[in-house]
């Protein structure tokens, strides 16, 4: 059984929080709204931790170029 | 029910600032008046936090490429 | 004998897992699960490897640009 | 009220200087007096400041891939 | 005479290892099985030399945008 | 009066020295003798300046996508 | 006299060596043997310079998009 890259994001939409690397050593989790073709993506009741804080961002669109890996979180 | 990214930034124009997260950590705050199909945006009032300073830019054009993330602020 | 590096991908999956080297010095390994035109992957029961702690990370989507290299590991 | 980016800089052509705000920390003044779809720009009477000294450089061409953001200054 | 670089590559197949100098100081050897338009290459028998010891990576699938130059090596 | 970017390399050809300002912090100065739409550049006389040493290049084909800015120098 | 930037490739072609300065600042000489679109390149004799060393690599296949420019040694 194979799977698309893009099979993976359907399944996460608007369930369990993913955890979305990306370039530059930043890591964003949030519920995953909508993609488009590109990899960009909505998030909602988005967090990004850095230097050990939490910053409570919303919605988000993250571009999705800046992308490294999108990983739906194990509940 | 999900949300392609365009519609969000269609819901976030001439509302509250927007955060826009850009390379090389640089941060711009400001209304949303525009953007176009490359994620080039318009930012009315647009303010450039760099080194605790905040920086008053008026009217400004973000080139796309360099955008990591955008989130309209919660009021 | 030539081989194009789609059929390796294909030899691959749902076989043992693969090192994935991406940009900045990050490795991943996980089951090669899908991939697409642009390298992007599906990985499942992925792991990554930081200062010497391995994150176990679930199913993963990992995007072909940061991509160095693809290796399935020999048992 | 939306703006479309390339608006702004029409508007913008042959007036008060604009700031180009360039990958890598650099930062360039001058008039706009042409641009291209690629954000390709034509300064005039156009400075860069590069560790506290100003370096007059004339007509200047910048290409689009470098720039952040284009401001117009409030005069 | 000319050659393009496409014809150096199919010399190289199946033979003599290749040098594959990587973004990033990395460099890779190994017999080349396979490339394909975007420089994508199939490597066997490959190994990575990083800080002064020889990872064995048997076979390989290095990304095209990944690679500086190629090398036959001259035996 | 706008000008399109092409336009000013049009009338820098065979003229003054012009400027060509690198990513990387490099700059080239030479005498332009021909560009393609990639903003890919012919130099003539070219000099680089690196640590401050002057490299006399002779001609020198410069690839578009390093270019920051390209100015023609004011006699 | 205008010149376009592939002009000049082709007479270098199988002449005297060429310096292809790349990104990362690595430097390569060698006899340049052919060349497409993208400015790859193959380079015969080639020899790259790191770190006072000169390391012989015979033939070379360099990809185009790290390449900063190409210049024909002056004899």
């Amino acid at each position: 059984m194979t799977k698309r890259p893009m099979e993976i994001l359907d399944q996460a939409l608007n369930r369990q929080p993913v955890i979305v690397s990306l370039k530059g050593k930043r890591e964003i989790r949030g519920i995953l709204q909508g993609y488009d073709v590109h990899m960009n993506l909505v998030l909602d009741r988005a967090e990004e931790e850095t230097g050990g804080e939490v910053r409570k961002l919303g919605t988000l669109i993250v571009r999705g170029d800046n992308v490294i890996y999108i990983s739906p979180l194990v509940g």
